[in-house]
Formats: C-alpha cells, sequence, structure tokens
C-alpha cells in the first residue's frame, strides 16, 4: 500500500527511483483497463480535470482526457495561446482563478520552462507538467521507461542511445533523468549544435556520430526534430540532417540484434527514421508507447488524487 | 435479432438496402429517448467515441457529440487542419496513434474523398465518415431517408429532386445511392458547371432546370451552395444561381401538393431557398432532419459497437 | 420549494427581487458540493447543456462548463466565430438547429447585445446569456451579489462603488440593476468619455473621480479595462486612466476600514488595481468571486431545469 508522497508531478529530476517504480508498477494495472469491453472505472467519480494547454498538442491532450474519462473524472480542456496572454502574471492569474474553481488537477503545457513549477507553488491543487519549454515532460518519459520494461523485462543495465536535437527536447531531459536513476547507461548522439554544452553534467555519454552511439544499445530513441528549426541555421538542411542522423536498416544494424526503436511521434518519416524501421512491428514499439501513455497518465491522475499501489 | 454485419460506416455505395433499413429502424427506435425527460441510456456506457475533425463543422460534430452522450460513450473532440498536417502520411500516423489509444469510434471528416476508407483499412477501431471531400456523407443520406419515411411512410415509388452543385456535394452522391437503392425516382437539377459528367452513369435522371426537375416532386432537397465557388467562376454569380435555382413559392408549386422541402443546412437563405419557403413548417421539414441526425447517429455508434435491432 | 418561474435568464433587468433571492440561496446551497470530495451531483443526470460562445472566454466557459459537469450534465462546447457568419441570420438558424438536437439549456455569449433575448424568443430551451455586447452579464452579477452577501451578511443599506469604464461594460450595468434593486446605494466614476450620457436614469450617483466614489464606500468594485479602446481615443493613456483610476492603497484608505475589493476577471494589474491590493486577502475577494461562481452557475441550470429551493 504504497502511496505517492508528492503533491505535483513537475518532472523526473526530481523523482526517487521507488517513485518511478510506484508509478510504473500502478500504470501497469491499468493496462488491462484500456483492453476491458467497458474500458471505465469509477475510480475518479467526482474529480475534475483542467487540460490547461498553451502549446497545440492533439496526442498529449488526448491521451491525458482518455485517462481522465477511464478513471471517470471530469474533463475540462482550455487551449490557451501564450501570445494573446502577457505571458507571467496571466498565467498566475489564470492559475489561481482555476484554483478557486476548485478542480483536482491541473495538467499543463506551456512554452516556458518552469510554468508549472510556478504554477505548482501558487495553488492547492496537483499540477501535471504535460511539457514545459524544452524542459522536462515527465509523463513522456514514464511512459517510455514503462515500455522499456514491458520489452525488455527491466531497465537497469541497459544501453540506451538517445538521437537527434538532445539541447531543444524535453523528451531527451526528462528519459536522462529517468533512465540514469533507474540504472541504465545512457549515450546521446546528434549534430554539435543540438548537444547542450553541460551535458556531459547529466552523467550521459556524448558522441557526435549516430553509430557510435546505437553500437550495441538495446534501446534507441529517436527524438523528433521541430522543422521550424531547419530556418534558424541550427542545422544546416533536413537533408543533410537526415543523411547523418536518420535511423535506418543499415545503422540499426549496429545495435543488439533485439534492439528496441522508439520515438515519442509524431514522426517525420525519412528525417529522424526510415520508414520501414518506423513500421517494423520487430522492433519498432512506438505505438506501444502511445499505449502505455494513457496508462501512465491513468497512474499519474489516481496516485495523485490519494490512490495507493 | 438483426445486426450489422459492417466495421466501419464509410458511404452508403456499399450498403445494402437491409442494412439501410436496419439503420433507420434502429434510429426510430432512438428518436423516442431524446423527448425524454432523461435523454440518456447506459447502453455505451465505457466506450470512447473520437470526434476528428479536419473541415470546421458545427452541427455535424454537436450531432455526433450529441448522439455519443446520450448513449452515456466518452466523446473526444479533435480538431485538426488539414493545412498543418503533411496530408497522407500524418494522418497515416494520427489513426494509427489513435488507435494505440484504443477508443471504439472514430468519426472522421476530411476534405480528401477517401480519408476516411484509408483508416478504415489501416486500424481496428470502427470508422464513420462524416463528409470526406465531395464523396460521400453517409449519416446525412441516412438521416435525410429517415426523415423522408417519417413524413411520406415510405421511400420506395417516390419521386425525389435534387438541386443545386450536384458535381461538388457529398450530400447529393450519398442520397443518390441510398435513394436509387430503396427504391425512389432521383432527378437532379443544377447549371451545367454543377453537373458531374458521369452523373448517367448513377442511374438518374438529369435536368438543367430546376422546374423539370421539381415538377411532380415528392420531396424537393435543396444542396447548400459553396459561397467560395463564386469565385471559382463556376457559376457567374449568386444573384445569377438564384435566379434559376432559389427554390420559391411559385417553382415550388409545380411539385405534389404534400411534397416536402430539405436542406442539409446551413442555409443560405435567398440564394438556394427563399426564406418564406425554408420557414413554412407545411412544407420545410428542415429541422426534422437536424432532429433525426441525432437519433441516426445514435443508431450508428450503437450498431458498430455490437447492438442489435 | 420556491420556484423560478423563468424559462431564461437574459438579464438582472427583468428579475425581480425574490428571484434575485432564490438564486443566491439556492448557489448558497451548492457552494458546499464544490468542497466535496466527490464534488458531484446527479441532480441534472441525462440534461444536456450546450455553450455557445461567439467570443473567447476561458473563465467564464470553464465555470459553465464545470457547473454542468458537478449536476452530472452533459455538456458541449460550441465556439463560433462572429466574423465568419453572417450575422443575424445565421445566428437564429444556428438556435433553431440546436434546438432541433433537443439539449435543455443553451448558455450563449455573442458580440451583440440582445443576441440572447433574440434565441430565447425562438427556442423552447432555456437560454442563459454568457453576456452579451455592452449590455448584461447576469451570471456575473449574481455571483458578485453573492460574494458580497457572503462578506457583508446584506446587501441592502450599503455603499457600492463602482469604477471604470460604466458605458461598454455589461458588468456595469447588470451590477447596477442587480445591486439597486436589492437595496444598495450605487455610486459610479470613471472618465466623462466612459460614462453613459442616460447614466442617471439608472438611479445611481455619478462621479468623475474615483475618490468621491470610493469615500465610505463598503464595496469597491473595479471594472476591467478593455485595453483595445485605448487606441479609439476614448480615453488618452493606460497610463494617464492608471493615475487616476487605478485603486490603490492611499484611495482605498478613503473606503470604509472593512471594505471588500471586486473585479470580475482578469485583471490588468497596475491599470485598474495595484497588485497589493489585489492579492490582499484581508480586503480583496476577487477569487471567492470566482469561486462562487460556480454555485451561481449551478444554481442557474438547476432552477432553469425544473429545481426547487
Amino acid at each position: 500500500m504504497m502511496k505517492l508522497a508528492k503533491k505535483d508531478i513537475l518532472g523526473i529530476r526530481d523523482m526517487s527511483r521507488e517513485e518511478i517504480n510506484l508509478i510504473l508498477d500502478t500504470a501497469e494495472s491499468f493496462l488491462e483497463i484500456s483492453t476491458r469491453e467497458i474500458k471505465k472505472v469509477p475510480t475518479l467519480r467526482g474529480k475534475s480535470v483542467i487540460n490547461l494547454f498553451y502549446e497545440a498538442s492533439t496526442r498529449t491532450r488526448t491521451s491525458f482526457e482518455l485517462a481522465g474519462k477511464r478513471l471517470s473524472a471530469d474533463t475540462i480542456n482550455i487551449s490557451a495561446s501564450t501570445s494573446s496572454a502577457v505571458k507571467g502574471e496571466t498565467l498566475i492569474d489564470t492559475a489561481r482563478n482555476l484554483e478557486a474553481m476548485t478542480p483536482d488537477i491541473i495538467v499543463i503545457r506551456h512554452s516556458a520552462a518552469g510554468a508549472p513549477h510556478l504554477l505548482a507553488g501558487l495553488v492547492r491543487q496537483s499540477i501535471i507538467n504535460a511539457g514545459d519549454g524544452s524542459h522536462e515532460h515527465p509523463s513522456q518519459a514514464l511512459l517510455d521507461m514503462l515500455t522499456i520494461k514491458e520489452k525488455k523485462g527491466k531497465i537497469a543495465g541497459l544501453k540506451v542511445a538517445i538521437i537527434g536535437d538532445i539541447a531543444h527536447s524535453r523528451v531527451a531531459r526528462s528519459n536522462i533523468y529517468g533512465l540514469s536513476k533507474m540504472g541504465a547507461e545512457v549515450v546521446v548522439a546528434g549534430p554539435p549544435t543540438m548537444l547542450p554544452r553541460d551535458i556531459d553534467k547529466l552523467g550521459v555519454r556524448v558522441c557526435t556520430k549516430l553509430e557510435d552511439a546505437v553500437a550495441d544499445a538495446d534501446v534507441v530513441m529517436m527524438l523528433r526534430i521541430q522543422l521550424e528549426r531547419e530556418k534558424q541555421n541550427i542545422f544546416p538542411s533536413l537533408r543533410e540532417y537526415a543523411r547523418h542522423y536518420c535511423l535506418n536498416r543499415r545503422n540499426l544494424g549496429l545495435a543488439k540484434p533485439d534492439a528496441i526503436v522508439m520515438h515519442p511521434g509524431p514522426i517525420n518519416r525519412g528525417v529522424e527514421i526510415s520508414p520501414d524501421i518506423a513500421d517494423d512491428p520487430t522492433c519498432s514499439v512506438i505505438l506501444n508507447q502511445v499505449n502505455n501513455g494513457v496508462a501512465v497518465r491513468m497512474a499519474l491522475l489516481y496516485l495523485l488524487t490519494g490512490g495507493s499501489e
């Protein structure tokens, strides 16, 4: 009967190994509900969850909404646009207003790193960070870890390669924290302009060549390229990027024979990953990640409202 | 205890007379629910329905959402914009992602003809076509047929005139398939630029004058003009169009005395139909169509999740 | 066992003192639900509420949606844009269409004064005005009155100062009607360009100086400045406005020592109200207003569907 001793889910950095295990175990037990004829349990009846999205998102919002509804919570979507809002202060006022309407959980996505932490300090409700700038995306890392555990039976001792725009990826950051904590060996690779300067402080090995990172990997995690960055001269061109960092049959051959391939979606096919690899059911676990996402978010909603293992 | 032996509702073209009758009979039995004090039955509790709309729509989306909620399903709305999406591939990835979240039914509206069929072949879930390009709009034709049956007691043997932009109307196409199958005589009329070249192959009679089509009709179905087509030189001007193809008291006088007038909405008053006809309760059944729409969509959701008559 | 003998909630002007008291008393009894562990009662199960918003609104829409869900109603959101709609007629057609889908209540916000009244005359469903142009915003005035009653134990005999753009504020108008009816003394202040010409007919005292209105007030209600008005030359500049009409520690000192400060939100800090006053829990009741808003809207939904005290 372990309970989560946290008010909020802000990031993986401040999460203990025990907390991660509790969430993953709880999520595992929720996986079964989504396979039932009647995919709904009354656990969160009378609770309300607000999805406050300052950045457009189809899949993360849908995943949280489905998670809430499968637990019988009331879900309310707010799509706010950062542009129309005077940032800082308005976010605070919005949060205090939502607090006064007494929901139970506020799920927030915001382009500013730290926005969820600001809210968490202000309001009584539980805050879940659904992605803040290039900072953290904890529910993504948790669903990634659940998928690895499901496919490999463990996380500790595995070699995980993370490839792409490490510097600007909240997915990379949350996974680096989580996988390291759980005992995996993390290697990252990407063009020099996409590697953060302080990356070695995170305890990961850094390569500039994809091949060096993928060699002998158990897990190859490809990151999404933000296409709009092409214009910012961070990398020369998509074609150039793909030539060096697109996962294909040839360079995946350097990984362990039973290596799994992950991607947070949506995929830019032929840029980050070749279509035949993305769709190959023997190695790609991309859709398992999506499926596990609903269960992980059910677990977070459940544990934050006082549920126990 | 007849069941629908179909995974998806993609169009009326591939539907049998028996299937259409099953849907209409089921819808009829659902009509009563929307008149109750408590307009809700627990039939689809624990099922989830995703409304995936790539084209803006207020009434069709609201109708599907109400239909789902009255059956106690969980409904989730996604408004995607085709413009922001790399078409083909992204639609496939979106579909596979939604599939992995295990909803029960995906209702899709898309500007590309065939988009729902593509999805239906890819995912396990039932797909309902809520309008694909100028191809089909099956739930609209079904609610039109339910309305005709309700008002006329039958469909077979009736003369139905369909007036307007036949070439670009999914409503016309689905109704032509359905009404012909059910034994009605269908006559279409519109400006030559709005009549498809292969129209005679559909087994309908073609007129260029509204008066010829409306003569002796039991049902006059007016189509919505897409105002943006005016600029594409498909017709000279709205005024010119209205002069020849607007239904008014005078030309409606050519139809049977008890003829009913239909329109899928929203109406351009004075363009397709004169306001006095649109609002005349003795002939206009436009609001009955809307009311029947919720019942037809309840029937589709119910039958696709295994319900029987 | 008093019932509301009204089909619609269109404004405070046509509401009797008894009706206002009935709503406030009912809201008070609903306040407790939002503090429960399970914030949901089955009162409106099987009822559907459509939120039809022609103007963007986060807090009012969220408040109505939460109110509906806490009473177990099905809620459906429609965000329509006035710009894309041919005004007058399309609103009527939209309303008739929604009516045909047989919801129980339609909550409408529209930029045109009188839009909700037009609908109310057309459709069988109950209409709630959630703000129409600069005309009325009855649920806001009701939540304001509930907050005053909660904090002061009464409304009659209090002196209430309303400060800001009186001419263009539906919040001011509804509050002037309501507070006067309930026996409060209302004084308004604002720049001459923001005072309506016929204001004295409403039975309020008019000042041009904030200090004159605030003197000895029990309640100071600040209005939101529409920032886009600055360009319309209604007032010289925000800085100029703030210098004369921003509530601060100094001018609030002229009010009664236990005066409360209200604002309908969202606040322009430093323009209408200084941050230290807005956030001072000893005088600011701004978040109580938000909290009471959900209860007032629950009361309206409940009473309009036949509930009694």
